[in-house]
């Protein structure tokens, strides 16, 4: 039994508010390391968006799937050199506007697979000569129908109604995509295991730490999750799980945004969580938390370069990935395991937020 | 003198915390009516990305500029079914990542012509063979040089930091390039007239209503502020308002976004602002309206179909423009208005909130 084993433990017929959701975080590396089981699903589809020359690729969601599709702008622009855009979906489904999709690759992005409006996206696309992709869970969905591949996400059974396995087995999933479109599959794969390992040594280490840092914020009302580039995922991501889980008014923004007029509106009582990773863009995030630092913000640092974060109060430093793009992979999980902790503060159950489902078939 | 020049007049040497701001949301009207003076550069400019075949936009800018961003999405998709895209500067600028940018028009968006990542996309899109064109106040600014062609904002001299006539000017500006790609340069020209003089007809009955439906929002501390399709642009922008004039921590989101997770941190002390506007959205934002109440929100309806949402506890409506496209231009006027009286009753001065300046240069 190792203490990656032990850690995974749960006692036997445990529950409780947020059991679920610690337990999903806790099963990140394994689900991560059974993606990887279909990498030749993931070099099929690449080989036909070269084929077809689909090289604008297009990516449709919402929630924490909507986050991952930001993390596939940089996926995609590192790796092949390929320009993504989180699409319109009212464009296409809402205004029934027909855009010429020849040399398009569209991502559809849905966990259950039956998101209405992606759905209708995915088939509209298609029609309009787009390349169709479903990323999803359930491989027997509308969502699957529609599309012309499918790739699975693997993350297996998530039944807290926050999503954990799911955002980083679709960042995952789009970062072998986007790597094997370029050739580099087989170096992705390999990387993406070590982040496995990186995932199991820190999660157990950070779980036994986390309270005593997010204690303090248990009636914080307002935040900004701060990151640039490859990170403006995680940042966005963070953002929702305070939101849907410990009912914190979160907004994501980026390093330099903040200075074009949010600055203004922070006080003590309005911290600031910035995600500093070793990237071209750590220079601009270390910026944005001086910014934040004069305006009298509380400072919260996470990342693997969260020590450059000068002043801030509560650090949360991740394991230094091989490359800038599996940063994301790893910084998620703070943000995970301190919207668990603050739930648990505020007696919140982040299994099954109020008002929401796990399925959402808002239009 | 007309009941409007009675609204725009000033008395001699007045000044006081938010006067400027004040009197520029009132000088939009004939901001929008000067910029149509120089139509005949947007067609030219139209002609060139047509002859170019330089059909793919990406428009980069912050703040205020990236809000009217999302508006350019829905403008060249429903006027020449063109795809834009707000593009990611760091991918360019702090990567370096060199995209093919052939078939690629890029618009850089500055008030001030001198935003410095913005200005090194635009050199390293022209050298990637985009054609650049710079849409900004000052025609004599590094932007203005930097890109093979200038479109005029005329939204002239703007002296509060919270942009107001800059805004609506970059949305007129983007609708009607939108329009003279698709060949209907004269009709979207004709309807800005009539948006002109919708404007010059409510701002000032606005004014006079607009401090008792602020008053009770005096310490609201968060609110969400929801729109769809190309009201999303002003649902960003509204936010923006709210976070650098009046310290709340105002989040934009779409109407199916809400369903996706944030609507389980809404009670009565987190009000949601929701733009209700004819158009084939409507519907979508009826349903997140109920969403909301159902979780015990507040809710601030505006728009030209303010009508259409049940229980709202304050309507700001606005004329029904000639066609949806030009809503936003209409829709973003109760935001402005509303942080005004709200800043008023607060004692903070919108026309210089605390930490920011004119010209923002973080990059």
């Amino acid at each position: 039994v190792s203490p990656h084993d032990l850690a995974l433990a749960q006692p036997p017929g445990s529950s409780g508010p947020g059991t679920q959701f610690l337990a999903e975080i806790k099963e990140q590396p394994q689900a991560l390391l059974d993606l990887l089981q279909h990498r030749t699903d993931f070099d099929r589809v690449a080989a036909t968006m070269r084929e077809r020359s689909a090289s604008l690729v297009r990516l449709v969601g919402h929630g924490s799937s909507d986050n991952a599709a930001s993390y596939a702008v940089y996926a995609f622009g590192l790796e092949p050199r390929w320009t993504a855009l989180r699409d319109s979906i009212t464009l296409t489904v809402h205004y029934g506007t027909k855009l010429d999709m020849r040399g398009s690759t569209v991502l559809g992005l849905s966990q259950s697979g039956r998101t209405p409006d992606v759905i209708e996206y995915v088939e509209r696309a298609r029609k309009a000569g787009a390349f169709t992709v479903a990323l999803t869970n359930e491989l027997d969905s509308p969502l699957a129908d529609a599309a012309e591949a499918v790739l699975p996400l693997t993350a297996g059974a998530e039944h807290a109604v926050a999503a954990t396995k799911t955002y980083l087995n679709t960042l995952a999933a789009l970062g072998l995509l986007a790597a094997a479109v370029a050739g580099r599959g087989a170096v992705f794969e390999e990387s993406l295991r070590g982040v496995a390992d990186q995932l199991n040594a820190f999660i157990p280490t950070l779980e036994q730490t986390i309270g005593a840092i997010a204690a303090p914020f248990t009636y914080t009302g307002r935040m900004f999750v701060v990151g640039r580039g490859a990170e403006f995922s995680t940042a966005r991501e963070i953002s929702l799980k305070l939101l849907e889980t410990c009912r914190i008014a979160a907004e994501p923004i980026t390093a330099t945004d903040l200075a074009h007029g949010p600055v203004a509106a922070l006080d003590p009582l309005f911290p600031v969580w910035l995600i500093a990773s070793a990237d071209k863009t750590l220079r601009a995030v270390v910026e944005a938390a001086a910014r934040a630092r004069t305006a009298g913000a509380t400072l919260i640092a996470s990342g693997s370069r969260a020590a450059a974060i000068k002043g801030a109060e509560y650090v949360l430093p991740t394991p230094e990935p091989a490359s800038p793009l599996l940063g994301p992979l790893l910084s998620i999980v703070p943000g995970q395991l301190f919207a668990w902790a603050v739930a648990r503060a505020k007696g919140l159950d982040p299994d099954a937020p109020r008002g929401l489902t796990k399925v959402t078939l808002a239009r």
